[in-house]
């Protein structure tokens, strides 16, 4: 096995005039030197929706880290010395790094047939935009920033490739999202028919939306690689390529303006929003387009009116984050919904309740088209409210501290395969003769306990033990097709897949066992591994006995494999050219309420308690359900305090591209956390285990509900992420300077 | 992963004394030190039929290269110099080599339990045997010693070991003919569940038998070290080790009565058979039933009688081999023929002809109760005499030159399972979205093509291309249970079970090819990728677009995978204690028809030419069948001339434990070889491909034919094998002498 290695460009925008590979060539133990012009020939431009970003740039480099030419070698060391005799002359471009800068005319351009740097718009309209506003006693605009978020996965990017000489099979090796989406990607950049490629999870530990998108760059590169030595290529980036180079949150502009009703009720909500998307589109236009959608959070708005731009800058790509779009809008939206509450002397949990979806409203469709079968979102407010003393602690306020809180309405799972007109996950199911049970899933478990409530559903519904049920993992060979984990959708499309698989094993084990007892088949259930007559669990047998007689007796009915498929298909809507419809399977809901500290000396905020209530529908592992939300308050703490990628004005340059520089929470950092599980159940008719997905809603609102707090405390209002002590001092500063004139 | 090596017996009987593993311990960079005492309480005793071997012998080592203890080290050089360190005090013991001096009373015990070492017996009773020999105008006698074979696969015995300190979970990657009984033995002697043992297939250059055993020292071994070190452990015997203690042929003594009619009729059969199992009992119990079984040849006997014995000595232990005792079986009964024929006055070829199953006896059920659906050994002898010459030669004989002719009959598949009432094989098969497809296979392809086999049949069930079918290989955890391959069963079971997978996803692929193209369902073929109305070929769909919509359209139909499960189970039924029943799935049969050429002055032998017509049912692959017929010529001439393990009488040390002193053919010692391929398909309605299995019978008469072209060339008659030049010229040195005097 060879080692591969990729250079990266030390400029944020430059042509490449020049490459002289011939010294790193010469270097005994180097096998192959690529540059752009050569990848070419082995693969096409790719990219989830828009196939515009190379595995080697040929013409130019478009952010600092872009990739520029690769080496395979016989190890490390070398790799790393034929990187530095590659000889690249670049002419050096200026950078656009912010989208309102990148859309004026006479900016530089990332990409130089894209005009204006807008490479991706959409358009929110429902309602009546210009009579929501007629009826509104108050009208509101403002504007929000938000910041460049690093997923932080333990692996960073990377994989083992074996591109077999003799049967032109491709063998990819990757912590992944989805094997489903890396097939489909690989194949296509690389020309192969999809069952030449096959693609295997190696352990994941975190995704976050970081390893989504199919197919990148450095797949590409290692899988050139071993092309062309014929031999298998490891190619895994180090920390600081990861950062620089892999994929970040979009960073947004929100300008937002909504009109409300004395009472508080929501009367009409715009945006003119940009999406940073850095130098290439990657996920953006999905991010683009679920933006608008779900701006509106769990509220009943009637009219609604956002306009979305993709903007391509000289930064790394952005792509898929937990959330896709969540946080950035619950920061401008639940901000606007204080400031309107203040306006109008309302407690800020009034006017949520006043405008969310209530359960008596459901079934409930909304004005979009979203079908809201169920909604625990008030239950989760008040809940979330009562554990923190919110209403005691706005009663009686302590100096520099202060409460706050934020809802959100996440989705999960949602149609974004046009192409087969669907969204879907599968398993196979196979009972063991000595009665396990074995589940094939291309289900890609980051970490995120998939497995484990496979498992569980598994267990249960045959009544064998959770130990007694093994998975075969990720792997477009031998699992069932799967879109893999994102969008929450793990436990929803994967555990309704096994429920149904289960089903059908239950009824092929309950003949069997009929048949052994001489017995009445519906009389029959399972439990602790033993099927038994209902009300005499004396007079039953070993499922291991069953499963046994069921793979060879024949007397027991037609001997042979125990064996189903669970199939799982999404039967919601695309969305329309308004993005309007009914895109997901289900949707989830929370509340975030926070308290915190913050020291008018200094700025530092100090979250002093939060919590979050999650309506999750129905816990299969309620351990890690918490941890998820744990989590997922890390990261939106994080989020809302420190973490930002840093790039040089002028330059492009990242200047935080370790972690010594790019800080997120550690175990020492996190406050107070109390995560409360709501479980008020899906009916969706295809949701059987009525679960709503808990991946992502625990990192939407908590930036919201902390920027609400620190409002709260020292009554500024903050409108960019994250909100350093820096900025806060300033905004103290500021305010203090206009009371005294 | 750490490196595993085995220290092994330097005597053929010695008691175990002491074992000192101090200094080889405290050698830097072992990691485990392992013995007998220590092994046996992870691992217990363990074997195919009797639980009598051990992963390390603690009591006494009871032939050359048995093991004794075992180290785990960092490298492979500081593992060797371990095994010097380890200090073994032996009492040599008297060994007893050959199976006649065995069960003499007073020899030594290799068992000191089992009584005149005589391990299993089993009793043909077929017939009348004393009214037989009564009806006999001739009856003969005769004693027939066959040699001690190695099979001589590519790879030697060897395992990867993983043993999972979390999940207490084994995964095995190993060169084998069988995962299934791998897992099955393993889990067995390790105690384990069967599901927390993963075997998976590696590349496998050859087994013949000798990696059907399940479970051996070497694996057991690197289970052990596995978990004593909490490391992967790789253990690749070199290729000493695994001549000297993998498995061999089983040598055996057979002593042989017949009686004839004039006419050539055979009336009676009986023999008394030694089987030499060597030091443990292994495969043994079955090749000493399935040795009576299948001593009748596919002659038409009434009256058959024979006894086989399964006797333990010094040697290593025999196995599994290709024929299961065929091979001992022609040797000792067709050069019987040909002396009857002599006697008789009749031609070798008549005396054969009047006593075969015709085609017209067809369907026939054999004395012993074997159901003989169809039958092409006619056709076999027919052709394969014309194809050489045969009477053309045997009328105008050359000097020193002789034409040789044998029969032999196979059986294919056998029951062997009586705790799960089966033998069997499952696939699964799946359509994927692009019309490719993957078949899920535990049959182990050895290379002898199984897996070609099972892509072409399932490419032209289903109207794709051979290269559009890839399958995933043997893998207890992702492959459905099948026995593996050997008894010739490969194509039969594995290709049944595919074709019968086939038949359910065209059923489905054509509903939805129906439903694009609005007509009859019963009216569509596949071919070519397409699927099209019979006779308007022009009338079709893709089947790639067939599944493309199968899988995500619901308005074709339910949406959802493409997948079936194809089971086969043999129809068979167990022996019974008179060795009768029908216990295979189907049976081959072959003439083999050789000319020599005898030096007399050296006793040299030079097959001049060597036909075999096999009925081979179907030839799914014409290549491969040739290739097996050819690979088991090369293998019987080595069996008939060259290959013997020999022992040093007196301390049972192997002599020629490597291939510098034990000689196979080499690719220049070939001689002419044609095979023929007769295709009389087995009608039996368990059968959809009319397979009957090639992979053993291309062993079983090679030999047999030699030793009476020897014969009908010089005029002797040779009764041990191999028939090397030495015993070759001391048999024509007596008859001439005898002819002297």
């Amino acid at each position: 096995m060879l080692v591969g290695k990729i250079l990266r460009s030390p400029h944020g925008h430059a042509r490449i005039v020049k490459i002289d590979t011939s010294k790193a060539e010469a270097l005994p133990g180097v096998k192959a030197v690529l540059t752009g012009a050569e990848a070419a020939k082995y693969a096409k431009p790719f990219g989830p929706h828009f196939k515009m970003d190379y595995a080697l740039k040929h013409d130019k480099a478009r952010y600092w880290g872009d990739e520029v030419a690769a080496v395979a070698a016989i190890d490390e060391d070398t790799a790393e010395e034929a990187l530095r005799l590659i000889e690249v002359e670049y002419e050096v471009l200026p950078v656009v790094l912010d989208p309102e800068e990148a859309i004026k005319p006479g900016a530089p351009l990332v990409h130089d047939d894209v005009e204006n740097n807008i490479g991706f718009e959409s358009h929110l309209r429902v309602g009546d935009i210009e009579k929501g506003f007629q009826e509104a006693d108050l009208i509101l605009k403002d504007k929000f920033y938000t910041s460049t978020q690093q997923h932080v996965p333990l692996e960073t990017w990377g994989c083992v490739v074996n591109w077999d000489q003799i049967t032109d099979k491709l063998t990819m090796w990757k912590s992944t999202q989805s094997v489903f989406y890396d097939r489909i990607g690989m194949a296509a950049a690389l020309g192969l028919p999809e069952t030449k490629v096959r693609v295997i999870m190696t352990a994941t530990g975190g995704g976050f939306g970081n390893k989504t998108d199919g197919v990148n760059a450095t797949d590409l590169v290692a899988a050139i690689l071993s092309k062309k030595t014929g031999r298998p290529v490891s190619l895994i980036t180090e920390r600081w390529e990861h950062v620089a180079a892999s994929r970040v949150r979009h960073a947004m502009v929100r300008e937002i303006e909504m009109g409300f009703k004395k009472d508080g009720t929501i009367t009409a909500h715009r945006e003119r929003d940009y999406i940073n998307t850095g130098a290439y589109p990657g996920m953006g236009p999905m991010v683009n387009i679920l933006t608008p959608i779900f701006a509106r959070g769990p509220y009943k708005t009637e009219n609604e009116w956002i306009d979305c731009s993709m903007v391509y800058t000289n930064r790394s790509n952005a792509g898929a984050f937990r959330g896709f779009g969540g946080p950035q809008s619950a920061f401008a939206r639940e901000q606007m919904l204080d400031m309107a509450a203040e306006k109008l002397g309302i407690d800020p949990y009034d006017i949520r309740m006043r405008n969310l979806v209530h359960p008596e409203d459901c079934p409930y469709v909304n004005a979009q088209g979203m079908k809201i079968n169920s909604c625990g979102v008030e239950q989760c407010l008040e809940e979330a409210a009562k554990e923190l003393g919110y209403h005691e602690k706005r009663e009686n306020k302590r100096k520099n501290r202060g409460v706050g809180l934020a809802l959100m309405f996440q989705w999960t799972s949602v149609r974004d395969r046009p192409e087969t007109d669907a969204d879907f996950s599968s398993v196979y199911l196979k009972m063991n003769e000595d009665g396990t049970a074995t589940v094939y899933s291309q289900s890609c478990d980051m970490g995120n306990g998939v497995y484990t409530a496979i498992a569980q559903v598994v267990a249960e519904e045959l009544g064998i033990e959770y130990e007694d049920v093994s998975i075969v993992t990720a792997d477009t060979e031998t699992t069932p097709a799967c879109l893999g984990n994102w969008g929450s959708r793990g436990a929803l499309t994967a555990g309704n897949s096994a429920w149904r698989a289960a089903q059908e094993i239950k009824e092929r084990l309950f003949g069997v066992a009929a048949a052994m007892l001489e017995v009445d088949k519906d009389n029959l259930e399972a439990k602790e591994r033993r099927i038994y007559v209902k009300g005499s669990p004396l007079k039953g047998v070993a499922i291991s006995e069953v499963a046994t007689a069921a793979h060879f007796l024949s007397s027991m009915g037609e001997a042979g494999p125990i064996f189903a498929t669970g199939w799982w298909a999404s039967e919601a809507d695309l969305p329309d050219e308004n993005c309007c419809g009914n895109p997901c399977a289900t949707y989830a809901y929370a509340a975030n309420v926070v308290e915190v500290e913050v020291d008018p000396e200094t700025g530092k905020v100090q979250v002093v308690e939060h919590v979050a209530a999650h309506d999750v529908g129905m816990a299969i592992n309620p351990a890690i359900v918490d941890s998820q939300i744990l989590g997922g308050m890390s990261q939106s703490i994080g989020y809302a305090l420190m973490e930002d990628m840093q790039y040089e004005p002028g330059t492009g340059r990242l200047l935080n591209p370790t972690y010594l520089d790019y800080k997120i929470l550690t175990a020492l950092d996190m406050p107070d956390v109390n995560p409360i599980l709501v479980e008020e159940p899906d009916p969706s008719p295809n949701n059987d285990l009525g679960v709503r997905g808990i991946g992502e809603g625990p990192m939407n609102c908590g930036a919201a509900a902390i920027a609400n707090a620190i409002y709260d405390a020292v009554g500024v209002r903050m409108h960019s992420l994250p909100m350093t002590s820096e900025k806060i001092l300033e905004a103290i500063t500021q305010k203090q300077a206009q009371e005294r004139s």
